[in-house]
């Protein structure tokens, strides 16, 4: 449409070739998260014990199931984050070229494989390689996504009257601070592991609880679409 | 829209940034409840049988996965029961905000969690730990879904148009009938584990069968799209 | 809309409340039929074959897997048919209500139990109790298509516009084709479990092969979506 | 619409039967897909390891993990390859009939078939059976995506709109590098397996890297769409 308009974004040095309408795109992204979500949440399997043993053994083992369920309920709040994230910056983005399909796949891939190091960090926890592996996959998942923000904006497949300059650099900003802190975590991981976790756990918090951050970044979301 | 519109609704304090349109949201939830419920009925599986003793045992062996079968057949009700009442008030809820995504993300935990404590009760049935951790989750998912109403509610993401407050009070009677009947099949577990399990069969057939108090409600939505 | 129009359709005896709109009952199904078709092909296994023996092992045990391979076909094929009559009869069903829900919930778990029986059959593939069990399975899928039809047509819930009785006389007596087979194969089991497997086949190759059946009912739906 | 207009594309002999939309045909579809680009991902498995020897063996397992890893990355790109090129004939397919339901669920079986050459190529690498399975499965794949735009283009069931001649060879053109290539491959195998193989990663160094094929492919699209 406004192809032409320039104000306020950056400029793509050679013409793009670009479609509106990510409805399949988005569709099999929420796929993804949907299945990956849901099988997260399946692998915590009811413990098998002998007949004569179940009266007194079953609650202590649900009890020692209780970390294992942690740490799924961790990376269950790590995915809500990034598909939000997803969710909220396909609100501004509105075209996809080949380039962006693939990034958006290599995100698919990336969500597809956090029960991987999940799985990884609730059977040896006090494994240094598994905090490696859990948040090295979560830096590499969030770097995708700023990929993918990055290339929206400098090749034209946002909405360009619903983000100016500041609304731009702001979700840069938000969007980093998850990376950035999982591999602040890596990093503290070689002094001490139960501090690199508890990282972690702060990530989920940050992103959750309502704070001025938040407030701002809706509040730009809804000066643009609620007028 | 009618963001000042405030007849019948009751008022949020401070202004409320949200955006319109669920698609994504809806779309992600519907995801999780279809591979939640086609997971739950593949996990019956087929008996394993030496060859030579397949004719005379098959027909008994598969007799004795009914009871299991029956157990799962109550889940899917329930799914059932949880997928149209989120249908149902995802009818008046037009707009959502970072919480309402994070709401919703919980209760989608919840859909998820199902299997687990199904197979619990299924492995377990006579013990009154499976009955207990089967009616607390769908306790809390119960309450999720009555917080979902409710923060929709006090700020202002449902369509005020189709929603007085006969109706919202009719949603939130409705919607509290199971989780207080689960609540109090735990209660009842303490004294008999039979009757327990009675009161949930009793909810799945409440949500089911149409009767006058169905006719109600959907006389109600009715009232508001079918003009 | 077009509610006091009555004709060519029968009436329903007392008013009915319903909503119009089905993307979320179909998204659920699509989401349901996705997942059962995928995990049935998933669940043919590579064969696990000791080292030293692969290379003479394995091309013997990959034909081990064709009578496998081919009853999952069918059954591939037999959920494509189910599909392909669930999206003709929503081309044509425009609202629901409270029982449609319902209906299609139980259609949804006849889909969703498919894999068993075709587990069952494909490892005790001589057992009447395995006939009687897979096309036991899919009477009930048809009756169910049936019940949903029939339930459409008395309750008003069908464009009004694109059905006309011969149209719906035409719908019923195709979808009860396949049900009334199944049951021939039910029926024919007790003589000869070959002839039962092959009646199954015949409902295959029925379905696909177009034929003066399909143009007839392609025939019919055309006129009415392409004037 | 424009059943009559026949500039740039070949005729149909007989009349039609067929239906705009296919909204349910691309969401069962993009169902598939997600479901079993996330089984792929999920099959890599975390390695089992007793508790005195996880801090010395742990690293190595996961080692060992890589060319596992590796080629279920693979076959990643390959389900993205196809899903993009699904997708992009479906932004010309417009409508369809009971035979292009019925070839793209027989696409679709293919898709859903990928993961177990998979799992056949990543346990026994060096066995040509392997690699035959792999590839073939790939051919068929593209086989039938190829007979999907066939269908589509003699049946006029694309938006004639938006296909030219020059257009529509050019598709056939793209759409039959990598079937051709990963027959090919069979071809190869059959001297050196370990070529076949580099032939099979080719094809998806091809598909994703921009190279002028692409940019030609995406002028064409955007000619069309972005005017």
């Amino acid at each position: 449409m406004s192809e032409g308009s320039t104000d306020g974004t950056p400029k793509s040095k050679k013409p793009t070739y670009s479609f509106h309408g990510n409805e399949r795109l988005t569709a099999l992204s929420d796929g993804i998260f949907a299945i990956t979500i849901t099988l997260l949440v399946l692998e915590i399997k009811v413990p098998e014990i002998a007949e004569n043993l179940v009266a007194t053994e079953l609650p202590r083992e649900l009890m020692d199931l209780v970390p294992k369920i942690f740490s799924h309920f961790i990376s269950f709040i790590v995915l809500g984050i990034y598909w939000i994230a997803h969710h909220n910056i396909f609100m501004h983005i509105k075209r996809h070229n080949h380039v962006m399909l693939w990034l958006n796949n290599l995100f698919m891939m990336c969500i597809a494989s956090v029960p991987f190091p999940t799985a990884l960090i609730s059977q040896y926890p006090n494994q240094q390689i598994s905090l490696v592996a859990y948040s090295g996959t979560l830096v590499v998942t969030g770097v995708v996504l700023n990929l993918i923000w990055w290339y929206a904006i400098t090749h034209r497949l946002v909405d360009e009257e619903t983000t100016d300059k500041a609304f731009i650099a702001f979700v840069y900003f938000y969007n980093r601070i998850g990376p950035l802190l999982y591999l602040l975590s890596i990093g503290v991981s070689f002094f001490s592991i139960a501090i690199a976790k508890f990282v972690i756990v702060v990530v989920a918090v940050i992103y959750i609880v309502p704070n001025p951050l938040y407030r701002q970044h809706y509040k730009q979301l809804a000066r643009r679409f609620n007028q």
